[in-house]
């Protein structure tokens, strides 16, 4: 701050700190049913959001595209100059490579292969841009504002139709040597099919805890005298039902927290790891935590690890993104 | 190197690095049978060993003072004056605070809990100490001076009786939260049994691919008619027994290893680490890796973590304590 003149009231006292520009950066959260972006301020504050459906679009030039149409929208509807964006995060839906900036494989739904996905961003916006898988992205939102934020490890287990595992330990996200660790949905735990998983199938976990395989287990053993629900109920609907004492959907969701909970069991076992944050839309049902911690309680007191949902919700991804944006704008301003 | 001082051909050259004393560490792998010491230059080559039982010693101040009289006895058989001693590093069979220097608690066998060991060790030798459980010493051996010198991450698993794994993550050992990763006698893969494990009993995985298990197994499918090697034999025979294809043998080695290869499977998932080093009196045997990389070779290409046998066998931990021992030199020195 400069000193003040003394004896010139009406010159204003100039403070530096607020007369620097404000500054911005953009969060991408791709999925392959949704795109969603957010443009948040230099402390993480979201001031506007924009989403699209990426059903059926397997090209990512388009959803480079698709991105800059969103990022023009947001800025345009906040009047954010385009020169205040400092940077980019963006969490992909399949295995990433951090360092080169690459996407190196999607599942079968956007197809990707080595998408240099950060040079695209960059090109496209003109701004620092960062790239990493998305259940990581979730992590690091859950770590930075969620459920995570007292503890320096812990595992966010996102499951949804697939699962995954973004693993923080000691404060970092740890994405292994091929950066595939926490591909915990074909892990092998007693009541999972042994048989070899062809790729692109759901994993042996996945095939009893994800969504679609909790709807097969419900199929499996339907019939209209056991349940008001109809056969095409989804996991959430069957859960609620069990919450209603329904015998069949109890069944079900029994079924699935026994798996979940011996695969929370090993990886705690692995990784001595305190806290798993349950996310993704089948993960965030409560009555799953709820059956799951009961089987984790009756196994050993040396492993008891806390299970808590998801304080982001569908959110976690965003905001992971943000603040890695907000890191990206850092380390480079620092440079 | 001093100066040569000119037209003085009889005033021998100075040498300040072999002017200086030769200094030396003390490795220990303390067992629930043995006490193994080894006394090595600042190279890490071994001049000195010693040993002793540990039957029925169940208390520190006892182990303590044995390694003492072995550490002396090393000293006076090499020569080596006491004050050459720099440092000691010891490989505890338990879970251990390297932090603060303290075993936490150890198997049934020995029974210590909370032992301050560091402290009782440097109060006795009058140098730093350094410990760590002894399967991530022998895991800091393997990485230093045996099968994983070429990789930044892998895992150390040890097979004998329990069973145990040293992760090397980066680099770096990693312990976990409460300094317990890695174990991983407790897991529960398709095949072991899902009954809550009693304290001091082995666990799911070690009752199935551990010493004593693969003996109960022999001995629960054991007849005369089925095979000439008796009732009591051992794991090492039943595997060579395999080897000679006695079905019966085969059976339980199968079944092993299916139950070993599972475990790998998950430990990698979640870590995607690529290789995996097998030590152990059990986990060294090469009919139990070779029939472990046949049940991993079916399931993913995606997930194909090598696996190799402990270079250092037997040795591992003793070799990685004096490891430990040497940077615990050194990072005193540097103070």
């Amino acid at each position: 701050m400069l000193q003040q003149q003394p004896y010139s009231p009406n010159k204003p006292e100039q403070d530096h700190t607020q007369a620097q520009e404000p500054t911005y950066v953009i969060g991408a959260d791709i999925g392959g049913t949704n795109l969603r972006l957010a443009l948040a301020d230099n402390q993480g504050t979201i001031i506007a959001k924009w989403s699209a459906s990426t059903v059926g679009i397997r090209d990512a030039n388009v959803v480079v595209a698709m991105i800059s149409e969103g990022v023009e929208a947001m800025l345009q509807q906040t009047s954010v100059p385009r020169c205040s964006l400092r940077a980019i995060a963006a969490g992909a839906p399949g295995v990433t490579d951090v360092d080169q900036g690459i996407v190196i494989a999607t599942s079968y739904l956007m197809g990707w292969r080595d998408v240099p996905l950060r040079a695209l961003l960059e090109t496209a916006l003109g701004v620092p841009a960062a790239i990493d898988n998305d259940v990581n992205v979730a992590a690091i939102g859950e770590s930075w504002a969620g459920a995570a934020q007292e503890t320096l490890d812990f595992v966010f287990l996102a499951v949804g139709t697939g699962i995954g595992a973004g693993i923080i330990l000691n404060g970092q996200i740890f994405r292994g040597h091929g950066w595939t660790a926490g591909e915990v949905g074909y892990l092998l735990v007693p009541g999972t099919s042994e048989a070899p998983v062809e790729r692109g199938k759901p994993g042996a976990l996945e095939a009893i805890v994800g969504g679609e395989g909790i709807q097969e287990q419900w199929q499996a053993h339907w019939s209209e005298a056991s349940t008001p629900l109809p056969k095409s109920a989804t996991a959430t609907q069957i859960f609620d039902h069990a919450l209603e004492h329904n015998p069949l959907a109890q069944q079900v969701l029994e079924n699935a927290a026994r798996t979940l909970a011996y695969a929370i069991y090993n990886i705690s076992l692995i990784l001595n790891c305190p806290l798993f944050v349950l996310g993704g839309g089948v993960g965030m049902h409560p009555a799953l935590r709820d059956a799951t911690e009961r089987v984790l309680a009756q196994r050993s007191a040396r492993v008891q690890p806390q299970l808590v949902l998801s304080a982001l919700g569908s959110e976690a991804q965003l905001i992971g993104a943000i603040r890695l944006a907000l890191q990206t704008a850092d380390s480079r301003a620092a440079l």
